[in-house]
């Protein structure tokens, strides 16, 4: 079995990823860290699901909520 | 207990395949890694329950949300 | 503890079985292969909620959606 | 603390049950095996909640949907 | 860390207790048997959320289901 | 990465807490035990969401039902 | 794999943050400990969904409700 799901994540670092969270919540950030449960770290945080995007900073996110991680379109 | 369930996920590596979200999402993308607690890496991924597919990238999908895998019809 | 619950699996492997789905979804498919979590191998599988059935080919059903797996009627 | 919580469904080997799944579903059966998952094998399954009764075979039920098992009525 | 979290438990063996489950059933009966996941053996159980009382003899309650457990009304 | 996260709950014991579980029931008690889970003893129990507070004794909350858990206001 | 996904957490120790809890809720307060599970200790929470920001006094958020955590606005 490959075991290297996380390689993609290894080279989003310090690139801008989306987050797309359960309930359908939209996360737009600097991937900073992650683990194997998917907890991340995001800097420059933003909510997308707004209407106007809203900035949060350095953010937690709890891997759990995760569904899906792509590369934020520039 | 056959221990293979793996083994047609190790065939689908590197062609198109459909993955079924909980909340009814439908992806379409190329299988290019798995882990055991089904974590997918799918290159050229594409939402396909909007109107019009829409382009993500090379994304992961986090295996709790999966509820089936299927080849994408030709 | 009996600890056969899967003897009844072994007896199904290669014959039609239908797999209630969470959220009421029913597939029909030859089980090829499963493990302890129940994700399920499945050929030629059908998806029976729709007008008509639809064909999915070999899929794999994770495990956790799994609500009841029973021999397909004649 | 008693750990003999499994010993009632020895008892309730060979006999008729009823199962109560989350999301309100009944399935009548004669228990024929269990894990400490709750995974159960039942032979001669109905569907209680349809108008008629569904007859369904042997079947297994993925635990984690069991709410509460009880004695069928005579 | 007190761990003494089921000696409460221990002291209600064999008296009547209400438990309240997930989705908001509410069952009556004797507590004969718990373990760690709280998987609760009642003896003459009762349903109190219809309108009249059901009876459902020996059960077995999967212990996730529980949201708490109460020393029942005399 | 700091461990302390229940010497809080240490020095709650024997005081009176609220309990917010999922689905927003509110439960007042005096903490008498807790363990890793957030299972919880309770003495004293009220629910505080009916109309008129419900005199619960001395209960078990199993612990993956409940959000947070302050101080009582006094 | 990166495993300083709670070395962010470390830095915002004492001082304000925002926790999103799945629901929507939104509670703030001064970050003073937190486990592997996201167990957090908040001191001067409030509840910021309310139409008027309710006090809570120090409490214990339990891991699996957490959203995402953010530093609070100045």
């Amino acid at each position: 079995m490959p075991t290297d799901t996380f390689k993609m994540l290894a080279e989003y670092l310090d690139s801008n990823v989306l987050v797309k969270l359960k309930g359908g919540k939209l996360i737009k950030g600097t991937l900073k860290s992650y683990d194997q449960h998917l907890n991340l770290i995001l800097a420059d945080a933003e909510e997308l699901d707004e209407k106007e995007p809203r900035s949060l900073g350095t953010i937690l996110v709890r891997g759990d909520n995760v569904v899906l991680i792509s590369p934020a379109p520039k």
